[in-house]
C-alpha cells in the first residue's frame, strides 16, 4: 500500500470509531437502562483512548512525511485536502502529552460533577476550585495547540472553529451587541411573548408530520425522545434526531427543526468524502448555522406557521396561524440562554464569550466571575441576576472544560442569516414553498453550497466563498429588525 | 505499572470492545434504519480488527513472559486464572496469520450471501463452491489453533467449547441418538402436537408479566422485538433480550425464557471478574445449558403452564393449563431444527455434528453432502428430505464459516438436564415455586454454582464439579421419558 492508501485507511478507521462513539452516546441518552451507566462510561473511555492513539500515532506522521516528499504532485483535490487536514489533525493531537490529555478528561468529568452539585445548592463557591483547575488546564492546552502567532484562546477555538481569530470575534460581537441593544426595547413592545397551551399529543402529530414532509423517512432516520434534544449521525443512511415535549408553546417543533438542520448537514456531505477525515461538518458554527437556518428562517416564518397550524388542526388543536407565529417570534429579555428568543439569544452568547476570553487571558479571576456575570447581564440584558444558578452556574460548558465553544452559537445565527439572504437572493423568496411545507429547493441549495464540502472549507472560507461576502452581522440584524416594528 | 496491571488493563479494554460490538449488533437488529446497513458493517469490521490487533499484540506476549518468570508466585486465584486464560487466548489468536484471518472473514461473508441465494433458489450447487472454500479454510484454521494431540475439528470446537474432545462427542451423541430413537414413536403417540391460536396481544402480556416476575426490570434490562430472538449483554446492569411474536402457539414465551437464561448467566457472573478476560460465559454449551434450563425445565413444566394460563387470562385469553402444557411439550419428528420439539431437537444436532465432523476430517465431500444429509434424516428422523432448502441449506452456520458450533446446542440440552436434576436433588422439587411464578431459589442456585465462575472453569470441569458426575445423557433421557408414556 502507498502512504496515501495507508493514510486513507486510517482516516476510515477513525471515521468509523467516531460513528461508534456517536452510537454509544445516542444509546446512552435514548435506550440504555439506567444501571448500564458505569459500564457505558468505561466503554466510551476505551473507544476515545483508542481513537486518540490512532490519531496521534507516529506511523501516521511517517506517512505524512512520505507524502510531503511527493510535494503534492499527483494528488487530486480531495486527496490533497485529506492530506492537508490529516497533517493539521495529527499536529494538534500530538502536541498534547498523554498526561495532559488524561488530566483534561478527569478535570472535565470532575468539573461537571461539581457544577451539578453547586448548581443544585445554588453556591458558586462549591464550583470555583474545579473551574479554576479547568481554566488553568485549558490555558495550557490552548497554548500547546495554537498555531504560531495565535493566542491560547484561539488554540481552544480551533477545536470548534479552526482559523477564527479572537480579535475578529471581539469586533463582530461588539457590533452585534450594539445592533441588538438598539432594537430590543421596541421588539419587546411590538413582539411581546405569547403563551399557548398546545397539548403534547398535538405537538407530536405536528412534529412527525412536519419532519415527514421534509424527507425524514424510517429507512434512513430515527426520531426518538430524550431529555435534551440532540442529533447523532451514526453512519451514512443512519441519522437520528431526538425531541422532547412539554405542554405549552411548540418549542418541540423549533427544536425538531433545529436538529433537522444538524442532521441534514451530515446527510448531504459528498459521498466521496465519507470515511475520510473530510466526511463530517467542518465546524461548530457552520453546524449551528444549519440548525439555526431551519429554526429561525424556516420554523419561525409566517408561511410556516400557516402550515404548522394546519398540522395541529389535523390533531384536533385549532389555532390561528397569526397567533402561532406570534408565539414563535415573541421577544423578551430573560436570564436563561436556552429558552431565549431569536433576537436576544446572541446577547447571552456575547456575555459568555467576553467572560471566557477574559478567564483564559487572565483578565478575570474565577472568584470575580459571578460579579462579572451580573455586570454583563445588566449591561447586555438590563436584568439583575438573583442567584448563581441563574448566573455563572447556568451552563455546563466550562465545568466540562469546554472553552471556545460558546461563540459558535452566535456565529451560527449570523451565518444562517447570511446564507438565507444569499439563498433567497439567488432563488427568490421561499414563502410559497414554505407555505406548502416543502423544502426541496432549500435542501438542494444547502447541499450544493454548504453540505457537500464536508471539512474541505473552513468556517470563514466557506462563508466568503458561498455568500460572496465576509462574515457580517448585517443579515442577522435585518432578520430581527421586523420584530422591532409594529406588526 | 506491573506486567499484571498492564495485562489487566488490556483485558479491560478488550472486554469493553466486546460490549461495544454487542451494542453495534443489537442496534443493527433492533433499532438501526435499514439504510445504515453498509456503514454498520464497516464499523463492526473496524472494531473487530482493532480488537484482534489488541488481542494478539506482541506486548501482551511480553507481559505474559514476564509473569511466567514469576512462576505464579504471589498471584491469587483470580489473577492466576486471568493469566492462564490470557495465555490461552493470546496463543490461539497469534497462531492465525493476518492473511488467513482476513480470508476467513471474507469467505464467511461471501458464504452467507451465497447460502442465502442458494436457499432462495433451493439449489445446493449454487452454494457448494463457497462451502468448499469455507471447509478448506476451517480445516487450515482448526489445525493451526488445535493444541498438541488435538485434531483440526477439536481446534474449531475450541472456539466454542474449549477442551471438548471429538471422540467423546461421538460416543455421547451416538448414545443420545439411540436413547431418543427408542422413545420417539411412543412420544409421538402419547404427546402429540397441539396447535393453539393465541393472539399476539395476549402473548405480549404473558411475556411481559412472566419476565417481570423473574426480575426483568426497566432499570437493568430492555426487552424489544426483533426478527430473530437473541440476547445482548452490553455491560454490567445493561442486559437486552429480544422476542418475536406470531399468532398461534406461545413460542414467544419459550423463546423469551430461552433468552432470559442466556441473559441471567451473564448478569450473575462474579462482579470481581467484570472487565477481565474471565467476565463472560465460559462456553457456548454452558450458555446454551442456561437457556435450555429455563426453556425446557421451567417454561415446559406443568406448574409453569398453570401460571402462564393465568397470565394469558389477564389478557382476556382463556385456556386450560393442561392444553397449554400439551402444546408446549408435543412431540413430532420434522425436518426443521429451529422449530423442533424438546425431544427430537438433539437428533437434528447429532446429524449436523456427524456431517461437519466428516467434512472437516475429509470423510465427506461437499458434493456428497446433500445425499449424506438425506441419509441422516432418514436414519435419525425417519423422514424423506424433499428439497435442499429443507436439507443441507437449512442453517446458515457452515455458510458463515462456523464449524464446531452445532454440538453446543445438544450439549446445552444435556447439561441443562444434569444441572436441573442436581438442583432439585439439593433443593427439592421446584414445583411449588414455579406454580407461584417465582424463580428466586433457581436464580440463586445457578448464580452460585454456574454463573459466578465466568470463564474460570471450562465446560466439562464445571459440569463435573457442580453436579458431582461426568457429563451424561441420562438426566436428559429421564427428562424426556415421560413424554413417551401415556399421560
Amino acid at each position: 500500500m502507498t502512504d496515501l492508501e495507508k493514510l486513507r485507511e486510517r482516516t476510515a478507521e477513525l471515521a468509523d470509531l467516531e460513528c461508534v462513539q456517536m452510537l454509544l452516546g445516542w444509546d446512552q441518552q435514548v435506550m440504555m437502562p439506567s444501571e448500564g451507566a458505569e459500564a457505558r462510561s468505561q466503554q466510551l473511555g476505551t473507544v476515545a483512548r483508542l481513537n486518540h492513539e490512532l490519531a496521534r500515532d507516529e506511523q501516521l506522521g511517517r506517512w505524512l512525511d512520505g507524502l510531503d516528499r511527493l510535494d503534492g504532485s499527483g494528488l487530486d483535490g480531495v486527496d490533497a485536502d485529506i492530506v492537508r487536514l490529516a497533517r493539521r489533525d495529527w499536529e494538534r493531537a500530538r502536541r498534547v502529552p498523554d498526561e495532559l490529555a488524561a488530566e483534561l478528561a478527569s478535570a472535565g468529568a470532575e468539573g461537571q460533577q461539581r457544577w451539578q452539585q453547586a448548581r443544585a445548592a445554588d453556591d458558586f463557591s462549591m464550583f470555583a476550585p474545579a473551574l479554576e483547575r479547568n481554566v488553568t488546564l485549558a490555558r495550557e492546552y490552548g497554548a500547546l495547540v495554537a498555531d504560531d502567532g495565535h493566542t491560547p484562546y484561539e488554540g481552544l477555538l480551533g477545536d470548534y472553529d479552526f482559523g477564527v481569530r479572537a480579535d475578529d470575534l471581539r469586533t463582530l460581537f461588539g457590533a452585534l451587541a450594539d445592533g441588538l441593544l438598539a432594537l430590543v426595547e421596541d421588539a419587546e413592545r411590538y413582539s411581546p411573548p405569547v403563551t399557548l397551551q398546545v397539548p403534547v399529543p398535538a405537538q407530536e402529530v405536528a412534529v412527525a408530520g412536519t419532519l415527514a414532509r421534509l424527507g425524514v423517512d424510517p429507512v434512513g432516520w430515527r426520531v426518538d425522545v430524550s431529555a435534551h434534544p440532540f442529533t447523532a449521525w451514526i453512519g451514512r443512511g443512519d441519522t437520528r434526531v431526538t425531541v422532547r415535549y412539554s405542554d405549552g408553546n411548540v418549542e418541540s417543533l423549533l427544536a425538531a427543526l433545529h436538529e433537522y438542520g444538524h442532521a441534514l448537514y451530515e446527510r448531504q456531505i459528498d459521498p466521496a468524502l465519507i470515511r475520510t477525515n473530510l466526511g463530517r461538518g467542518t465546524s461548530m458554527s457552520i453546524h449551528e448555522s444549519q440548525s439555526k437556518l431551519w429554526e429561525n428562517h424556516v420554523a419561525r416564518s409566517s408561511p410556516f406557521a400557516e402550515l404548522l397550524a394546519a398540522e395541529l388542526a389535523t390533531a384536533g388543536f385549532a389555532i390561528d396561524p397569526g397567533e402561532l407565529y406570534a408565539s414563535l417570534t415573541g421577544v423578551q429579555r430573560s436570564l436563561v440562554r436556552v429558552t431565549a428568543d431569536a433576537l436576544t439569544y446572541p446577547l447571552h452568547i456575547v456575555l459568555r464569550f467576553e467572560l471566557e476570553l477574559a478567564l483564559i487571558e487572565g483578565d478575570l479571576t474565577v472568584a470575580d466571575l459571578p460579579g462579572a456575570w451580573s455586570e454583563g447581564v445588566r449591561r447586555l440584558l438590563g436584568l439583575e441576576v438573583p442567584s448563581d444558578a441563574l448566573g455563572a452556574l447556568q451552563d455546563v460548558h466550562w465545568g466540562a472544560g469546554s472553552f471556545g465553544y460558546f461563540p459558535s452559537y452566535a456565529l451560527g445565527c449570523l451565518i444562517a442569516a447570511q446564507l438565507w439572504e444569499t439563498l433567497e437572493r439567488e432563488l427568490g423568496s421561499r414563502e410559497e414553498e414554505l407555505r406548502r411545507g416543502e423544502g426541496g429547493s432549500i435542501r438542494a441549495w444547502l447541499g450544493e453550497r454548504v453540505h457537500r464540502h464536508g471539512r474541505r472549507l473552513d468556517t470563514t472560507e466557506l462563508v466568503e466563498r458561498e455568500t460572496g461576502a465576509p462574515l457580517s452581522i448585517d443579515p442577522f440584524i435585518r432578520y430581527v429588525e421586523p420584530l422591532a416594528r409594529p406588526r
